[in-house]
């Protein structure tokens, strides 16, 4: 109970400091006229995207909502209606608090920019605190209500497993956030490229183009609100999987069940402070700055939870377990940053072979890219191996003790999310910033403070991302060893044999890893091919409004942005669907064909391929970004060169990879595991092998 | 013993078969002075390209026999030198037999072009004929001295284990043949195009430039003789894997041991009979041809598999299983068709989006090559699963017998490969023919004749690629088998506990399943840099050829071939080494920290992501191939338009992931699988965790 209170009371705060900064960002100077006409173009095209896309995905949660009353966690005719109720409602509470927190983000979000390009003119220092502090609004917002959301079910129903439907809740709205928001913003890029660039020879930014405002609308919308919902995601989904394990071990709700919520509460506590500590001098790094964050709130969570751990009286181990998680994150976000940092080898190689031709640049941006996955794969591995290894023989003769080590890593990796997130969602406000800065002509010296801010919101990121897909694994693992801990459940009940691992020498097994390892492949195929298709429409559209909008090429009247938005939106939405009820309806073939331990093989496989994949396209698409930039800062040619042109084809292959495929893989995943976990009942009963 | 005698009196049967048609071969009309001038040139290029390999080779077997002496099976001081001694001998005759299959092939194939060639002018039935029986004497060779190296080294050692050994030498010449073939027809491609057309402006193929050679030399040295050693590998690696287990079943060499052998000589006998059969009418289909003689083939070996079952009183069940893996071959082998073929959607599609540039292309591609890893993973899923099914409980209490099983079915997959290299093989001796007839200007009825020969040698590619492709994903699965049974001989040695399978909840096996799933990125990586490096340095010997050999740009002066074709030989294989040192050394450091359990969850890391990679690399490789062929032949503006400079730059991505890097990776699975047997004893006695 105390620590039910402790989480509530941190997520409380969590929302106070939220409102605090939101209000305090609103009282700073809005800037000119120019600047808040665009910034209010941006700010409207936003919020309709997200109206089309809750719409959408209210009728997507609505009918998945009757589909788990009717059948999960069991067949309602089974007499399982109420917990049938419960997950229901929970699935319902996950979407809607996710998008509660994505929405209110993306607005400060998009008020921040405006006052941040103002600030600039000002200085640095109220300019970096108007970014950090926009930012910090999604970064608080997101770990408050996931962390709420999760306490309150818990409460509410006593049944960790419900928490994983809130988790699919979360899940199911960063597949929409996620792959809907990245195949949006690549298709608005595209689109506006080819017909402003290409056919129109008028520059990039240029209010007449009708899908310029769904451009800029595209990079809040993926890097704010998508980047905001896949981390709700990962948050929610390692602290469900912990909780389940947790209740395993304890027989109910116990010991390690309050641990769960009292690390989670001291990460979200030391968040709060490593926000409100986050200071600029006006000499100083903003690099510097925003990493001294991350280490106030790193440093205060080790100490708070060893305290935490003795007041408690919890098991050292655990405690080991979650520093296991820390640190191997920093590893890998350090190993990211080498092979997208252009000071780095692989940046340079690619950039320096790109003068040869485009061919070149692809293949060693490929291979750069293949070879990125090796230390975040081993990285991941190792932590899994030494904090199952370091809590194993806590209780004897399971490994559930252990299962439930690796998700406390995954909890620890996950614990400074809260910061994460801010320092994610301050580079596009920054960014945004920059290109009203230099829109709105604010001066020199606002652009150069603006650039400085940005680059430092670059560098940060890459370590961010890093942090994110390392942590995203570690949860998909102890993920797997939740739907283990659901199927022993169902097992149990029915009285039939338990499970005691999904052994790959078992062809049934074999079968599912190697289905499983295939739908990530499948699954970013369709995003990918979604994005060109709907950028086939969008362009339809810009033509059909320089045709029929007299007066708008010679800028005298004005084109119907939120008409390319809508098309953008639907479109998007409607590409994404296919895509994941394929992953969704191969989990269910691969269920009833060979059962359980299908499953449990299939979503091995998937974990396997789908980090590999997100790896190598997140990575390779970041390089191929960071590669053009080079040369655009004059190497190799310089901007205009053949190496440039190379470089530019490099980036436009890169940007799907990196914006849409890559990231919405970690969400198939997540999605995946839990419907898995949620349908095992259906796959003990029902199988054909 | 029957069984040995009817192997043997089989693969005398494939030698003498190989010595017919090699004879005929030479016995036709050899052709005109202009066509023996550049078929001579290739032919001593290949040749020197041979020599070095296997000079290179010959030190590589010499350092690791000398290890294997050392230590394995077992280090020597633990009395084991005989083992070792009889494990270095087969790993040798392993290279040496698989070196000769290649040489011999090699060598009639280089033949067989010229003469194909100046049949052509006579009519379509000799030069089909001539191109068909030139190819068959690397199908017999290889099939031939496998199945006899194979029964040699049972009858001999009367241990299957030592087969293993047998099995990593031809691995080892796979490796440098397939990887550094591959790292070498990629360079010598790049490097003349690049010099000649983009710098200088002379034609391709143009005698003055000194890569030509090579680059012709590439396409017979990667499509004959890397394809032959590919598929001895798998042959080898086949046959291997099922004796291991049939030993493990008998408790020595017994009645299924005597199986292996007599389907694999049955498959050997149906593939003596296809290729005697193949026959073409003067207004015949060269492809119905091809196809004819594989179904001859095939409905043989399912006839005389089924007398052999009778008359050796064998269990029908693994007949059936080798009736499940010669099935699912060919369903993956047509869905490999329908990414790669220029009339299915997909080919199409990515030819049209080229029309908006390279970098829709290069997405596109990527996009079907992703998709197109489905039907294969399933289709070998499905496989290993309905194999295990059929053939577990025939032994009660263990799985050893279900293992084998699948190891049958990668057995009868593999049963009609002297066909399916024959058909390879004819592949590029026809486009050689084609290239010769252009060069010396045989006439257009040549011309059109070799055209439609080459077609349909593309056509039939597609589809023996999916079977090869598919039987190193059974064989695979069924070395993992293997390794499990010598890793519980060497634990029953020992008297330790024994091992039952490889269960992913175990965090050794997870670790060792994510590294093992990075190897292959990372080594695809490896090669294609190293493509990149190579150019470059062979870029440099030509510019120097050019400034110092006078009279050359004029043609009034020979250039050096030969020393271009050394210079890319050796650079290919200083590229190779690191590569394949890197995939073994990870082995050992996986299994010195996690033991046996890391390494069988390493293997199965490795299977997955390795099909998974070889399949995407593939088929991208064969679609950007193809539609730039679709553009060529006209469609969407058809060459010197904007979509055919976009599908060359996709056609130049593609060469070194289908030529170079996809299909190097079966090898890589197949070295590791092979290098992880042997160690096991290893890896029992010393581990970390």
């Amino acid at each position: 109970m105390v620590s039910y209170g402790f989480a509530a009371v941190a997520s409380l705060l969590a929302f106070a400091l939220a409102a605090c900064l939101s209000s305090w960002v609103r009282q700073q100077p809005p800037g000119g006229k120019e600047v808040n006409r665009i910034g209010g173009l941006i700010a409207q095209g936003a919020r309709t995207f997200l109206r089309r896309e809750y719409t959408l995905l209210g009728w997507f949660v609505l009918g998945a909502s009757i589909l788990i009353i009717l059948f999960l966690p069991r067949p309602f005719w089974q007499g399982s209606i109420k917990d049938n109720l419960w997950l229901a409602a929970a699935y319902i509470a996950g979407a809607v608090f996710s998008g509660f927190a994505g929405y209110v983000g993306m607005a400060v979000a998009t008020m921040a920019n405006t006052r941040t390009a103002e600030a600039a003119t000002k200085g640095k220092v109220p300019a970096f605190l108007t970014g950090f502090r926009g930012g910090a609004v999604m970064g608080m917002a997101v770990v408050g209500a996931s962390l709420l959301g999760v306490t309150g079910v818990t409460f509410l129903t006593k049944d960790p497993t419900i928490t994983l439907g809130f988790s699919l809740g979360a899940s199911s709205l960063a597949l929409f956030a996620k792959a809907g928001g990245g195949i949006f913003t690549k298709t608005a890029d595209i689109a506006a490229d080819l017909v402003g660039k290409v056919e129109l020879d008028i520059p990039e930014d240029d209010p007449r183009n009708p899908a310029v405002i769904a451009d800029n609308v595209g990079d809040n919308v993926g890097d704010v609100a998508g980047m905001g919902a896949d981390l709700f995601d990962s948050h929610v989904a390692s602290l469900s999987a912990a909780l389940v394990l947790a209740a395993s071990l304890d027989g109910g709700l116990g010991k390690n069940v309050a641990m769960v919520f009292a690390f989670a509460a001291a990460g979200l506590v030391a968040s709060v402070v490593g926000v409100m500590a986050a200071r600029l001098k006006e000499n100083g790094d903003p690099t510097t700055a925003l990493n001294n964050s991350t280490y106030t709130t790193t440093g205060l969570y080790v100490v708070l939870s060893a305290v935490i751990t003795i007041i408690g009286g919890f098991n050292w181990l655990y405690w080991g377990a979650t520093m296991v998680g820390l640190l191997v994150g920093t590893i890998i976000g350090i190993s990211s940053n080498y092979f997208t940092n252009d000071r780095r080898k692989p940046v340079e190689q690619v950039a320096r072979v790109s003068q040869s031709g485009p061919a070149f640049t692809i293949i060693s941006g490929i291979s750069y890219g293949l070879a990125s996955v090796f230390p975040a794969l081993v990285g991941i591995g190792v932590a899994a191996l030494l904090s199952f290894s370091l809590t194993n023989g806590i209780v004897p003769e399971t490994i559930t003790d252990a299962l439930f080590g690796i998700a406390m890593a995954a909890v620890g990796m996950l614990s400074i999310v809260g910061m994460v997130i801010s320092n994610d969602a301050y580079g596009p406000i920054v960014d945004n910033a920059r290109g009203l800065v230099e829109m709105a002509n604010l001066g020199d010296r606002a652009l150069d403070i603006t650039d400085e801010l940005d680059s430092a919101g670059n560098t940060v990121k890459a370590i961010t991302k890093g942090f994110a897909i390392g942590a995203a694994g570690l949860t998909v693992i102890s993920l797997l060893g939740a739907f283990m801990a659901e199927a022993n459940d169902v097992l149990g009940a029915h009285a039939m044999a338990l499970i005691k691992g999904f052994d790959v020498m078992n062809p049934r097994v074999f079968f599912g890893l190697l289905v499983g390892s295939a739908v990530p492949a499948v699954f970013s195929a369709m995003l990918m091919l979604g994005v060109n298709r709907n950028a086939e429409r969008l362009v339809d559209e810009i033509h059909r409004q320089f045709k029929q909008i007299k007066g708008l090429k010679e800028g005298k009247a004005d084109p119907e942005y939120d008409r390319c938005i809508t098309i953008a939106t639907e479109g998007a939405l409607k590409e994404l669907i296919p895509a994941g009820a394929m992953a969704i309806a191969v989990t269910f073939a691969v269920g009833f064909i060979g059962g359980i331990p299908a499953v449990g093989g299939f979503l091995a496989g998937n974990i396997v391929s789908g980090l590999l994949l997100a790896l190598f396209m997140s990575n390779a698409g970041g390089l191929w970004d960071n590669a053009k930039k080079l040369v655009e800062s004059g190497s190799f040619g310089g901007k205009g060169s053949a190496a440039h042109k190379a470089a530019v084809i490099g980036d436009t292959v890169g940007d799907p990879c990196k914006d849409t495929a890559g990231p919405s893989i970690n969400t198939q995943i997540t999605v995946v595991s839990l419907v898995a976990s949620l349908a095992v009942g259906l796959f003990a009963l029902f199988s054909l092998f």
